[in-house]
């Protein structure tokens, strides 16, 4: 292969990732505000600004594109709460939280269409979403390792903390109250509580 | 109608009711032991030894039946759990949490393909799940205050630990351990810490 031509080819191809980069941010966008079943295809396309045929090119249903798309908003969500890791040991778990509810809060209806079922069934999105649990499991894990919390079963009660903490940001985001210090405040006691017995 | 019609068309419907709780018996049995994908129509047919004809009669489609069977172990669930309200109010809590594990693992394959999706996109099995959550939830208020507990966003705390309950026995039937008693320990001792806080 000549090297204009290998050239050529990686702008071609850069100029695609950079497209559907792009693409799947709209798309985090989109599926933020209304749920998967409330989304067509047309208006997918619509949204974005290219054509339906275009859009197939990056994504040939919309399952991938949602697929995908959830995959984008499950990479961002855990880059949120990464940086509170510089946090100081005594602030860390309040800096994740914020990050956490900050994210569920910016993308209210994306998030709860995902929790309440979304394309539920489907095994990737498990996956995607067992992978965000996961990660979060692990990363609290750390934070009490460092700071010297030991305790049996401390996986199983770390685990159930982050069932607490989606099912409080789930009916805090329905029901529009408390304030989100509030439940942050709620959620990180029960941490110190779980930990602690 | 005469009295001898209207005596033979309650007896048929009597025996077809009859039928009909049967094969959600049997439906339970077949959906706890193994998820949604993996069962068939004709093996539910064979396995409740009628014919695939006769079993359509009472349910249209698989997914009719598993939406029924799964009111079934909802109704079931809460029935398992309810007679906890009888206990004295210091063991009222480890009493509902003993029969709701006992429930999850005598029902472990069913709860988890319930829990980690199922059809979960389904609006009516979503509103199931909803309505055992919101039965748990409202029960265990019901305890609370009768014992005199008031603090701000109670039923917040209360919707967040039946989330953490949830997210440990899927955990605990995943894995294996611990033991029954210390998960139910451990959830007795994170909703009296999500209480006093």
């Amino acid at each position: 292969m000549s090297d204009v031509t290998d050239k050529r080819l990686r702008r071609t191809r850069r100029l695609s990732d950079e497209r559907r980069e792009e693409l799947l941010r709209a798309g985090v966008e989109l599926f933020s505000a209304r749920s998967y079943d409330e989304v067509s295809i047309d208006e997918i396309a619509a949204a974005v600004g290219i054509s339906r045929g275009l859009l197939s090119h990056y994504f040939p249903s919309k399952r991938d594109f949602y697929v995908a798309g959830l995959r984008r908003a499950a990479d961002d969500l855990l880059a949120a709460v990464a940086p509170a890791v510089r946090s100081t040991a005594g602030d860390r778990l309040r800096a994740g939280l914020d990050a956490y509810l900050g994210y569920v809060e910016t993308h209210a209806r994306g998030f709860v269409s995902l929790m309440r079922g979304g394309i539920g069934s489907d095994s990737e999105v498990r996956a995607i979403l067992d992978g965000v649990r996961e990660a979060l499991t692990v990363g609290v894990l750390e934070g009490l390792r460092e700071a010297g919390v030991e305790r049996p079963s401390l996986r199983l009660a770390v685990r159930g903390w982050i069932g607490f903490v989606e099912a409080v940001s789930l009916e805090w985001i329905e029901r529009g109250e408390p304030s989100r210090d509030e439940v942050a405040e709620l959620a990180r006691s029960q941490l110190l509580a779980a930990i602690g017995g």
